[in-house]
């Protein structure tokens, strides 16, 4: 008998359960007798011992659902080895509940924080595999992740259909796309949707280098301006200060993200109305594209054969367009951010795109 | 020679475009001597005489664009009589130009305010036809507006995607959607999108009926919950105050709109997540739809018609299914509200869904 | 005990599960002791005794699937009175099984086949009511079936996408849309799309008349020619010809349908490269538009309003926007085609559109 | 003053417009003394010398759009050097419109056709940088071609809203994937939609592997089946015959391509209902994907890159996610086709995917 734990943690995103399906038909296509403890809600599930019995039939007719089908939810790394209110230590619970079930290895989908955990339970002993899920893109070790395109697809969608509004009525529009500390998604949807004004976490901005753009764009007869603008988008004054000073700093601000606070600059600093639109959610959500179902599939059927040899304690995620294992250890922990002379970044500004830092 | 003025005003929306090219079309069908007079930015291009002769030429190829070729902006019925910073009075100076030019006719195609000054120009003697474009569907005297089903698409598309977050991670989710007086577009992508309540500014909710249908859910082990919300959606105590001190009240309130108040309150009063997404802008561009494009094009030809036969002063709109005619007058100054009673509000009602009026 | 029975017959096509759910949210909201009685593959079910014991939570978060979750098959109606193989009378054998589990009454949605059966039913005693489903919007008696809305989104999109090929490489593109007997789809689509010519089965065309719009098109520049042809469509001879005839012509055919007997044609008189597109059975697949969700909730819930008062015999259609029952004996046999002196046929003749019988 | 020509040629793609928009944003943002000579139709345009003078402003806001503004044809390679009707040797007819309006480079956008003859002309001296246009990503120097993705994107959904009506109605479907020599679109749109069975040309099938599938499916209830089939798929006693034996088996066969040969077999040895669908030229169409116009924005900024050094005689591609230059000479006549062992098929074998070939 072959007892597989599964488990998807943190922020959802698309294709968690096209992986998940990869996983279960890739090692029912060899073995037919596969028990699977599908843990509900990520850890917490696993933590207290909160789980569903489930078949290779549960697995069928969801490689384009959204969402998870075991649920997730949010478990700080930090509080991991802090006893909750009933005393509980959550690292030794995990570990009770996987030997108590006889796993033979457990399966974690997530993304970064997600993974810290999942090598703390590799420390621990446990046999763990995990695929590389988030919309950031931002996972150490990989070339892409799943969600990452769809995302990127979404927000790309949201620009088209702003720019018929801004080019109908010469705005300037902020579109605030996803990513609090990686520039990943905001990068792409911005070149792919056209965007005059590309800022990212990685590059700070200056606001006198924006205006200066908006300026030159309506001297040329261009009077709106698109801007993509990633949650985390800093102004260089602010990227100078130390970080527990920025977080009280935004604690402070009256705008409840950097995108209203550019607005209220820009229309102040030029004689523009600027409009924000704020995708959120919907970044995160509904089918899978195409390209996310294969890379879900692939490290979904790549871990299904690591069970099947009992090589345990890696990511599958995907290097130069095959798949490869990663040791946990390498991953946890790092965080792949754009790096700001990358060629992505000089291509984009060589077709005239500014990243803010111009001047 | 038949000299044709057009131009787009208010808010913009998908299908302006279609529509456009619709009259074009239909007129140049069977007249060779036709010059279009584009008026730009709406009201604006009139009152200043800022045009661009254009020909059936300029109008193909852009059924499916959004926005609008001729770009608008929202001049405020109110101020049309009131001189500008020059001393312009814009009536006569629209006049001015309708004459100068000498204009067999104007299109005009817009929304509710747009319509006042439309009948005003009629009343001033000047040929009017105008078109129902607005994606909130509250002209008087028509069944639909193009526009319309476009925007309820992508309301319903949020909802779609936004649906598969909320059931991984037992949330409620507030979309807030178009339509600040009336409640069209948030009526039937709610019920397309499968919200559980639809709150809507015809129908003011009790803030606990709300939290009743969340606990409800809860309790039959559906623990998320997903509300639609107009942005006139309007409390109980809120629908009593008058005018002015409800929009004296609403310009003090710390939250950008009423999602953010009700996310607070159902916060506080339940044990829930709860997250908020606004499409906003979206909901106007891009390319339209195929209901809208066949409506554009219809009210388009049916409008060309009535040019070719010199008859002015009409709305065309689409009654039972058919093209008609509706007399400028009728039209100017009403809103099309939803029925609170209506078959449609009845169905949706049917089948449990909240209008969170039921307490 | 409330007990319902419920089948999908006939084509499958989007909005199937939405009305399904419709119906049951429906009367669960406000009996509780309700049975549902799922019969697998339309009448075949019925016939055969074969069903799943169903509950709302089935018929929960399928309001966006496409397909039908009871499945379907086509079942002539001439057939129904003829016993199969082992003797069975399968009139008799669906008034069996409906007396057997004691059913209070039966859904059934379905197309025009589907009706008439469905009306045979009603006449045998049965208490019957009808959704009317097909992407076809052929049923007499309901402005709008569900399904249709979907079709032409598919059809047009598919349009538009040749569009672009058309345009770059000059040539004359035929693309095929669902519709035997009636051109509804085509029609629709066609205006969406922007065609030039529409041929669908209510105008007999000669194609002297389509070579004079390639032709005359390519005199002005405008080298790239789109037509929408139904399945149905029949050329003015063909449509002389006695129904027994044409059968027989078409299955002597050598193509596959009248699209690349058109294509060829074509080639021959002008000197154009012509490409043809069938989108086939897409146009019957997918998650339903918004539209189709609307139309098929409201006929859904108006149905489990009728089963909640007991009235039977009638199918739920739209009327002038508001949900009606009309009697199955109305509807049953009778086909709604498209007129071709309807004011939508008119209004696409005014824009230059050619239905291929102008010479 | 910098002189640049522009070609697109061979069958059309999406993206075309996005990277010829990236070329001259990329050209531009640096230089303002540009002249852009835009030869129409292909290689046709610079045999006879039609061309239109373009300016940035031509090239903004194409980004979205489908199709090629220059539009093309299909200019064999082979009768390159074939003098045409009138005597014109086009080889020097295209040197001769290449030096009379002192071009400084020529772009010229295609696939593997348009790169022999690209690197024709450069051999015959001229300066040429080619860009990689194919859906078929068929191009041998590069990871990734401009159009690939959205082929993949439509041929999936195409897979995804069969997939409704085969679960409904227990049918076998063919969907025929555009790929005459390499099945790159139908590997990734066939593990993307979840096909059943994916046939390409690079493994030939055996008819009795693809009924066992289908039999085995019916065993374990899942009565429909699935099959991607790439246009050039090709049974292995086909596979056999030397191409022209082939060639002419193919010429008399009575189907209009393999789907339908397939499909016979398939119903003749199973109980099976078989239906087809060709999304064909649809695949080709539309607005680029984000992807696509991500990797196409790229090439073309990189295209602009060598033309301001004067760096000539490269294809741009894409090598590990970064632009890459590659000598055309290495690119002219070589075809990537699909490793029948890489770990993209085996992923796919592992989670039971059935390529025809198991028996």
């Amino acid at each position: 008998m072959l007892r597989i734990g599964m488990l998807t943690s943190g922020g959802d995103c698309q294709a968690l359960n096209a992986a998940m399906r990869g996983v279960v038909k890739g090692v029912c296509s060899t073995r037919d007798d596969v028990e699977i403890y599908g843990f509900r809600d990520g850890y917490k599930g696993l933590i207290y011992g909160n789980f569903d019995m489930l078949t290779a039939k549960n697995f069928s007719g969801i490689l384009t659902r959204g969402g998870t089908i075991l649920g997730t939810s949010r478990q700080p790394f930090k509080l991991m080895r802090v006893p909750d209110a009933n005393g509980l230590d959550k690292v030794s619970a995990m570990k009770h509940t996987f030997n108590k079930l006889s796993l033979d290895c457990l399966v974690i989908l997530g993304g970064n924080g997600t993974h810290k955990t999942a090598n703390l339970l590799r420390e621990e002993g446990l046999n763990i595999i995990t695929l590389p899920k988030t919309i950031d893109n931002d996972l150490w070790g990989t070339d892409m992740t799943f969600g990452f395109q769809s995302a990127v697809d979404i927000a790309t969608d949201t620009i088209d259909r702003i720019h018929t509004t801004a080019t109908s009525h010469s705005r300037v529009f902020i579109i605030e796309i996803m990513g609090h500390k990686v520039g990943h998604v905001t990068l792409n949807a911005g070149i792919a949707g056209g965007a005059d004004v590309i800022l990212i976490p990685e590059i700070p901005y200056n606001i006198d280098a924006i205006t200066a753009v908006i300026q030159k764009r309506t001297v040329v007869s261009k009077p709106f301006t698109i801007l993509a603008v990633a949650e985390g988008a800093v102004s260089r004054e602010d990227a100078k200060l130390k970080k527990k000073e920025y977080r009280e700093k935004v604690s402070k601000r009256k705008y409840p993200s950097v995108a209203y606070e550019l607005a209220e600059q820009i229309q102040q600093k030029t004689d523009k109305e600027v409009r924000i639109t704020v995708p959120g959610h919907t970044q995160r959500g509904g089918s899978p594209c195409a390209c996310d179902r294969v890379i879900a599939t692939r490290v979904g059927a790549a871990a299904a054969e690591l069970i099947l040899k009992q090589e345990y304690g890696y990511m599958i995620g995907i290097k130069n367009g095959e798949t490869a294992k990663i040791p946990l250890q390498n991953v946890a922990g790092k965080l792949k951010t754009v790096d700001p002379d990358c060629s992505l970044i000089q291509e984009a500004r060589r077709i005239g795109i500014s990243f803010g830092d111009e001047i």
